[in-house]
């Protein structure tokens, strides 16, 4: 039962388990107490520092743990901003960061702060030069992961930390899809990273301030953690989650390549086997298990069922599988098609049979979706004359509104034009996207009585 | 080698242990998600929630998962005070709550807010009166712990609960160390607690907020956990959280019982041969586990460290063991000596003999203590003439202000007066509480060029 969903939480790696079971014993008790269960919690404590210090590239006394990545980030970020005020109120973040870091930034605008939000390229990068001229005189923090989790492209860290340097502003790295491949380059301020991204168990966040990076922790006074993590420090937890980051490291660079091969392969194989499909994210600058692609007229969450009951375990950004319904703010800023997203990414020693498997079923499963939906099939349409159609699809989600124009925009000459009506937040992506796609030509938005209107040329 | 600081953090209870590594394998993945591993975390996460909702008496969902203790508090003060803020701006704390609750009081009242701290009878409570007597009508939110965790003491919360509901404001109680004997009683709006103060895991804790209780969570947006406690979910540990509380609930009579008679044993015991000794809090309504009492002349770490050495592992409230140098805030509000501090906190479980050999160690070891420091030995001193004598302790740490008020005393006549002069923190506790002991009359502090001037008058 292939589970293909490791970048929102990978299996225990065997390493962490055996680490977790030899800690249950050892590390249970208050490190900070001087009888021998603390002295044995707290040698143990130091000792995880240590090596997940070592792992990241800093000094021990830089890294606490946290509960969570996003309480690393959380923390991270709020503490940066509250340590930076006198240099001023504007924080940058990427469009495509982790919704732990743009909640932050939210928190930190209703109090006040300004946010400028640096937009990405179709491939889900930011540029430098982009990101090095949002910097301000008052810019007191600067945010950017090291590669996204939801396409895996991979950001220009190093020379954004640079240009970060020269400004004199701190950058803050949110590392949780990258830090169990390698260490971050370049001379960032701050680091976020969540363990069981990297086959550690759940419970467990790194967070680093670089020596000189100024830092004032918010919230209530706590004496653990250098007080930039409140709680009860989780030992056995936070032994597990260093052993497989180690353990993890020591695979990496055979592991790296042969999971880039798989999704190498996936790449191709669902470009060509899938019809009306865009696979997303940076062919080349990627990390090596993420693969994300959309099928047009497919409704992700039906499509993900169809592949559960394959035995495939994987997710989507599309709208239709979330509660909030909007598609994910990620291929939004990518300006690229959400409905009928897939995202696969592999957890280390995925065998290369499960991928073969899965290019075998997928096919057919959006193919069967498509059918249920009654996605449009290719062939000619008779033009019916009127040079202006307006298709209603007020009160319809993703991907219906995107499959009934498909379907009209064969019946107006080419030269004419499709209104679709549409209060679904996810057409205001798709469409554009499904113009891109099929060569017609996407005029623009313009408000209606309900919802908004699109309107779509026909070039072809 | 018995360990007895489980008021700190319980060991492991087996139940958890097993129920950890059962879930391990089931549990790891995001419970958001609607593929079968997402599924399987989600239907541990909810049985979790129903089992640990009927522990503590409310609803399932009123409860939510924490990773710790403190963040249950500090997420509960937080959110309750931001929900009431049109109620007011005013917050009611007992003096001697955990840590967690007096910082978040520290936060509120720098963000503007006004906190009343009830004081404590010599035995750790609070009164009904007392309590009562603080509310307003712009208290936003009232709180009071279960029992206390240094000394032991039952708080009177069904009655102050009672008082609360009928002004209107809800009461938060932080049960962390009575949850694991009984669900809190009386008409209570919040509760928290944390799992390895009842033998669970670390990186759990439970924050519970009534219907109809206005709450806004702070922070970050994070839509896990009602949106109250952000990060992702630690499905195993809290699946073994909840089943270490069914387990020690099911024992929960019979061990109360138990320990009861234990603490007891040690509090007789240690009244009984250890001279100069005040044994602390009520004697009557207490935890079953806790027994605390402080030694005249005794430095707290030296006698800790003694205690490890003979194998008992136990904690102090003394600041002679903590890096703040201030004694126990709890102490301190009791008006009750700090020096040579020990708290005896009993693990369900704890052996008989383990105790009886612990009663038998303990007076040696105070006496060692005592003699390493040159406490004064009982039998008639010289009165050497002046009226008043003054003691320059200036630089010395607790216990040495107060051996060297009790060398010195007899060398004034009855009515004569020593003056201590002394810049440690403890002074101002435990030279009243000597003077108390000892059958003398404390008259005063006065202000002095270097730290206070602590007058006591000879009356035997």
């Amino acid at each position: 039962m292939p589970y293909f969903d490791a970048a929102s939480a990978a299996p225990l790696h065997p390493v962490a388990r055996q680490a977790l079971l030899a800690s249950l014993d050892e590390g249970w008790a208050d490190p900070a107490r001087l009888y021998r269960e603390g002295r044995r919690a707290r040698m143990l404590l130091d000792a995880s520092r240590e090596a997940a210090a070592e792992a990241v590239g800093c000094r021990p006394d830089e890294l606490v743990f946290t509960p969570s990545g996003t309480r690393a980030v959380h923390n991270g970020v709020a503490g940066a901003l509250a340590g930076r005020r006198r240099a001023g109120r504007h924080l940058i973040v990427s469009a495509v960061e982790h919704s732990s870091v743009l909640h932050s930034a939210e928190v930190f605008a209703s109090g006040g702060g300004t946010v400028t939000e640096v937009p990405v390229l179709r491939s889900g990068a930011v540029t430098v030069e982009s990101y090095a001229g949002a910097l301000r005189s008052d810019t007191a923090l600067a945010c950017l992961q090291s590669a996204n989790h939801e396409v895996g492209t991979e950001q220009p860290v190093g020379e954004v930390a640079e240009a970060c340097r020269e400004a004199g502003v701190p950058l803050f790295v949110d590392a949780a899809q990258s830090l169990g491949w390698g260490p971050v380059e370049g001379p960032w301020s701050l680091l976020a990273a969540s363990a069981h991204k990297w086959g550690g168990p759940s419970g467990v966040g790194l967070l680093v301030v670089r020596k000189g990076v100024r830092f004032a922790p918010q919230g209530p006074l706590d004496e653990r953690e250098s007080g930039r993590a409140a709680g009860f420090e989780n030992i056995p937890a936070i032994v597990a989650a260093v052993a497989s980051l180690r353990a993890v490291r020591a695979e990496a660079a055979a592991e790296a390549e042969r999971l880039r091969e798989l999704t190498g392969r996936i790449r191709a194989g669902v470009a060509r086997s899938v019809p009306d499909v865009e696979v997303v994210g940076d062919a080349e600058r990627r990390l090596p298990g993420i693969v994300t692609f959309s099928c047009l007229y497919v409704d992700g969450e039906t499509l993900l069922h169809e592949l559960d009951r394959e035995g495939f375990s994987v997710s989507s950004g599309s709208s239709c599988t979330s509660s909030t319904l909007t598609p994910s703010h990620v291929l939004k800023a990518m300006g690229v098609l959400s409905e009928g997203n897939v995202r696969v990414s592999l957890p280390t020693g995925t065998a290369g049979a499960d991928v073969e498997r899965f290019l075998a079923v997928l096919p057919r499963a959006v193919a069967g979706v498509r059918e249920k939906l009654g996605a449009p099939t290719p062939g000619p349409t008779a033009v019916t004359g009127a040079d202006e159609l307006v298709v209603d699809s007020l009160g319809k989600l993703c991907p219906v509104p995107v499959i009934e124009l498909a379907k009209v925009i064969g019946q107006v000459p080419v030269g004419g034009t499709v209104r679709v009506l549409s209060d679904d937040e996810a057409a205001r992506l798709d469409i554009p996207a499904w113009c891109q796609m099929r060569g017609q030509e996407y005029v623009g938005e313009e408000p209606a009585d309900r919802g908004s209107a699109y309107l779509v040329r026909r070039l072809l």
